[in-house]
């Protein structure tokens, strides 16, 4: 039975607010949905996923460090993610904080496992994002990217 | 009957040499592909493929104004492209001279479109790259990328 | 007598709103400024300029195609602008809807003309950005970065 | 007495190499240099330089795990950096393989520091680039990054 890995790193809740909203539009789509904090995440996890839906708070204008070396420990199974769904969500303080910039690298380092992201011809354009607590236009754009990788995930029978 | 439509904007002809490559590899997994020089390129061209992928050399680190020209007048189908494959590639003159970077902004502008993109796990990771005219391993990795984009056609049956 | 080129490219007037804030805060720093909409910006202003900030709406979140197109001509003085300062700032409709990712490329562009460009410790970080019609922090942002440019103008005597 | 601190992530010897090219650049500028690994970069060694010139090699696209972390770490200074210079190096296996994009992460971390980073008209634009071992024009390329650097350093009294 496949389902979605949402991980998600967050420093203050808002990140973890998000991932919950992700999760929400993975399952409405009606694709079973494990969601995590990045330091519950195994490796195991992302090599038995469909899908993978990655969020972090903004760090030094891109992804912070626990998700980073969760990709670093990654190349152990380097090839295996190929073909797979991804998405990407990412918090900031404020407006002009990263928050875009750090949805792109995260997105690089999925592209580099050979996955397969969709954007969203709406805003939020290349996954979610939110400025401090997020809003219901945050959240909502949190739930349109969980449902596209669910739908995604469906169209591709993964 | 489905199409791959391969745009490319070449100064010197390395760019055009890379897009029949990528055409050999669309054409090698058995999708049709329409190849033309971005001046070529209709707006119905884009609407009626079922991937596209667009090709420049690299103008000030990006892409090259006649490709940014066409994604600018693709506004009046905004949103219709949605859910179509998408695939870049890029020269540039030397090493570091922006090849890679103006992949990722190509892959932007088709995010942006709703479209969907695949990352190879083997390099190049984005898109095609060549330095100059481009060597055997810059073809391969160009039909490559024609190959993965049509293979991606084909399981999302457009 | 040196000044900073403010150029602009604006649709709904949002990015032109920010352009003249940007030219306030080079003003405040007791720096002479020029703004122009792109489609009156000369290659001469750029070459006699001793910094150049550049601002656009966001279109297939890259920067928009005028200024691309102006990017593109100032290759007839490429190597010119080299250790002038440069700056970045973009507006979108929407939080997510690319002005982050704007600004960062309008950054590449500056970089290849071998510019000097300055970062913001404090939120906006790349450049300034806006969501719609700019509000107050925003405009704040936008004079922090035309202060910022001023300042790294007259440190560096240009 | 002022010195450029050039931190480096090196997994086969070949990002150690391209430090040392680095290194070189900065000395012929006439200013002193501090070349470290990146577990031997303390806080204090970003603190107290005039300039930081960051490489790695390229894991998932981006910046590897080390030096994302030595980042993190820098929140405790976060302010304290805003006027240095910056400068951004990465190598990867393979072209396109992410080196260019890796440099472009960098940049983005010392754009978020406040610091000042400038490009080079001639390629390597962003930073210096190698692929696999450096040869000789990717050599150039780290010593023109010091240099630049340098001369930046000279330049702004720092």
């Amino acid at each position: 039975m496949s389902y979605v890995l949402v991980s998600y790193e967050s420093k203050t809740g808002n990140t973890k607010q998000m991932a919950e909203a992700v999760s929400d539009g993975v399952k409405d789509a009606g694709v079973d949905v494990k969601l995590k904090a990045v330091e519950d995440v195994s490796i195991d996890d992302m090599l038995n996923a469909a899908g993978i839906i990655v969020g972090t708070y903004t760090s030094y204008g891109i992804v912070a460090g626990k998700t980073k070396d969760l990709f670093d420990r990654s190349v152990k199974i380097h090839g295996k993610l190929k073909g797979k769904v991804g998405g990407a969500f990412a918090s900031s303080g404020k407006l002009g904080g990263g928050n875009e910039a750090t949805v792109l690298t995260i997105i690089q380092m999925l592209l580099v496992h050979g996955m397969i992201v969709q954007g969203d011809s709406s805003s939020p354009h290349f996954g979610a994002v939110a400025i401090g607590k997020p809003d219901a236009p945050s959240l909502k754009g949190c739930q349109s990217l969980g449902k596209r990788v669910a739908q995604l995930v469906k169209a591709l029978n993964l």
